[in-house]
């Protein structure tokens, strides 16, 4: 159980205003629909403004322009989705660090662990490893060897971080991300594919959060850089000597080949996928299931969807694509010959 | 080597009929292209018939239809496919359960593991967590605090589970799956990711079955629900708040973003994903590779697949896609002049 | 700091010969742009010939036809890019094994493991399992029962490989890959699934490398079998009864459905998938993002790539897929009148 709060104390914190009764204790937040009594809840997105009056919640958060759509004791603010998001978090801490070496844990030679870090059991960190004050390695995570992590940096468990890899401070990695492991590097040569050693970093910057299995892998001669402050979600995979510009943020499933360069501040939909050797720039959104196959100089929104529909017309329709050419051929000749048409009749 | 069992065994257990000789004894199964001496293979489609000739099974499953397709001993009953599956369950049992705690495990406080479960080697299990009688947490799995597992449940090595979720009785993880990590939830505020806390949690049915490095994230604010008897391959990816109907089955290398319901008994193929906040009713089939953009309100069979070809032909029809609403005007101009042109002959 | 090298040792050890300074100490392998004094910097694509120039490298890999585009100290050979891998392993070497065995990991009893096999911390290795010479199996391993492991393979941090699995000599298995987890078999019987027990293995070759979060499930009936030397990035899913025939190299995110098998030589591109049941010869090359929903016969090169543009286009594109049914039965209708028309004036 959450300890409560009053709206007056989030408005100290965070800001915004209050109407009605600002001594209104909060322990808890929740969607207009399922809130109960000691809960707020807001409204950021119109088509849940008719669950408004039916809502359970103690309060609200709402935006200057809904001030007044409600009787209950409510914040008002300028942006309710990102007010949620702190007085979520501050309702929601992560659990406390508690600094320290679990027994079970083995740890390496020449290591410079914090002795403000928290390392939990069954945790394997290598040789010259270093973890700053404040993070978190949680149960069954490998650190390999000379692998250094910033401050205040949680890894959920059974993350896995190749030797000599980055990670900055304040990162979240969730369990089964893999940071480091070799690129995809091979030559053939004579009837068998040589081994390329993949002898670049994977340098995760500050602030970063990396979803539940999603890989990036490290350099084959230079690093793989994520910048700070970008967000993945799980079953990612980064391919060798990409870089992912700050604050970009990339959805569940996606793919992006080696040495492609991603801009700054942009959103990749879902299972989307950037083939190798690419520029992206910066403010590009790619709409989720696209295959972005040459570089994007000018920031907007792509997509590459294609339509889906019952499998009997889906049949009827998609077998045309393999025959686009000649239909356009087709039309081409009608064309002519409709000039031709009309050119005798005039 | 398994022990054998008379034809009559199995009719007693699984019902069918023997045609043959009963006392014909069987110790495995097999296709009909590899069976051996002892074993038992089946026919459950038709394209496989022609090897019931060659087979050296001792003995067969067959459906009423081909009774008397092969004078092999034989059992005939109404379904060869989920015969086959309850004979080979009962020929290979999964490893029974040693009751106990491997002396490795790490385990925290307040507790309550039944005695009737195995915890292996090397596994970690949090304060709070309660595992029910007969479930096999084996090695290297992570469960975190206040987490329950039901009965007869069997953890794969390297399971992840998040704290506070939930996983039903005789439920199957295999290696690698991560239940309960943090749905991708950022709000955007003066050019930085907030992140929203991940209140909910995530919780599994009874007789679910979830595949290799599968993902299924917590929820934002409520749970994320799988429901019972689902199935699901390697390499899906559940996204926050999603809800997963009763006896649906997806394979492998899907992603379902957040909030979208699916109905029940619904199949979805690999590869295939499906859009945020959707509704798809039951009994809906998703072709593999198929992107559901909108809900789905009416059972039956849905596909998105477009061809593939020789890359040379691929390249001459692709492109045109980028032009096809040019075609269509072009083909409406056509459609205007050839009735101006019929018109003034009339 | 690697050991430095005369251009000579290179070329006594690996071939092609030295124009310059035979003598230039080498102690590392590094880009054009980016290499410094007492790196190699090698030309295998003509788009980097423009920086030979400016190139701080003390050495460089050049190709016959190249020979003389620089004066830098250089070995001249008939393919630079594979002498780069060869060189750049000589010069990176794996980290030798240490043999022996963690005290922190847990071995099961009637295991076969060579002394000459080193076994890291937090490895769990079950009954039966055996493991060969130079073998090394990093942090958090799982081994299950009866599983084999042969020579000189490395096993990163947090392999999981399921029982009676085969894993062959000279092997590399990236963190978080699952080798031999139950495939995908299920039947329905009166509105629930039954589970076909998956006894077959997976059996991966000699000379195979997986990547991180790859999953390779073992057989129904028979087995899986990834022949030698095939290369997989990561993330890839291989459902049961796969063969991948030798020397294939597939990049990541692909997934290949059951009983399918793929022919040797072929190369397949990132997030491509193949359905299951179909036969893919050899030397066959998939694009990208491409699924192939039947088999190929021919030796080629296939693609299956639509695609993206700005979203406003696209939406005005793509609608159109939906109807090219009915656009292809309006040309041919167009068609008819036409050749009516100029029927009736000759």
């Amino acid at each position: 159980m959450n300890p409560a709060y009053r709206l007056s104390d989030f408005v100290a914190l965070f800001g915004g205003r209050v109407l009605g009764d600002a001594d209104t204790q909060i322990s808890q937040i929740a969607t207009l629909a399922h809130a109960t009594s000691g809960q707020i809840a807001f409204l950021a997105n119109a088509k849940y403004r008719k669950q408004l009056d039916a809502s359970q919640a103690s309060a609200l958060i709402l935006s200057e322009a809904d001030a007044d759509a409600s009787t209950l004791p409510r914040i008002v603010c300028a942006n309710p989705y990102s007010y949620f998001a702190k007085l979520s978090a501050h309702l929601n801490p992560l659990p406390a660090c508690v600094p320290g070496i679990h027994p079970s844990a083995v740890i390496g030679r020449n290591t410079k662990i914090s002795p403000q870090a928290e390392i939990a059991a069954l945790v394997m960190i290598g040789d010259g490893v270093s973890i700053g004050a404040g993070s978190v390695v949680m149960a069954g995570c490998v650190i390999d060897a000379h692998a250094s992590i910033g401050e205040h940096t949680r890894l959920y468990p059974r993350v896995t971080i190749y030797h000599h890899c980055v990670v900055g401070s304040r990162v979240i990695l969730h369990a089964g991300a893999v940071i480091g492991a070799d690129g995809f590097g091979i030559a053939m040569e004579e009837g068998r594919w040589l081994k390329i050693p993949q002898i670049g970093r994977a340098v995760i910057g500050d602030d970063v959060e990396i979803g539940a299995n999603t890989t990036i892998d490290r350099g084959a001669l230079e690093d793989t850089v994520i910048e700070e402050g970008v967000k993945m979600d799980n079953q990612i995979q980064i391919a060798h000597n990409v870089r992912v510009g700050a604050h970009t943020a990339i959805a569940g499933c996606v793919g992006i080949a080696g040495s492609t360069t991603i801009g700054q501040y942009c959103r990749i939909g879902g299972s989307a996928g950037i083939l190798g050797h690419l520029q992206i720039a910066d403010h590009v959104e790619i709409a989720s299931f696209t295959l972005v196959g040459k570089s994007i100089s000018e920031a907007g929104s792509y997509a590459g969807i294609y339509p889906f529909s019952k499998s009997d017309e889906w049949r009827s329709n998609a077998v045309h694509v393999r025959h686009l050419d000649s239909l356009v051929k087709r039309v081409k000749k009608l064309e002519k010959e409709i000039e031709s048409i009309k050119g005798e009749k005039s």
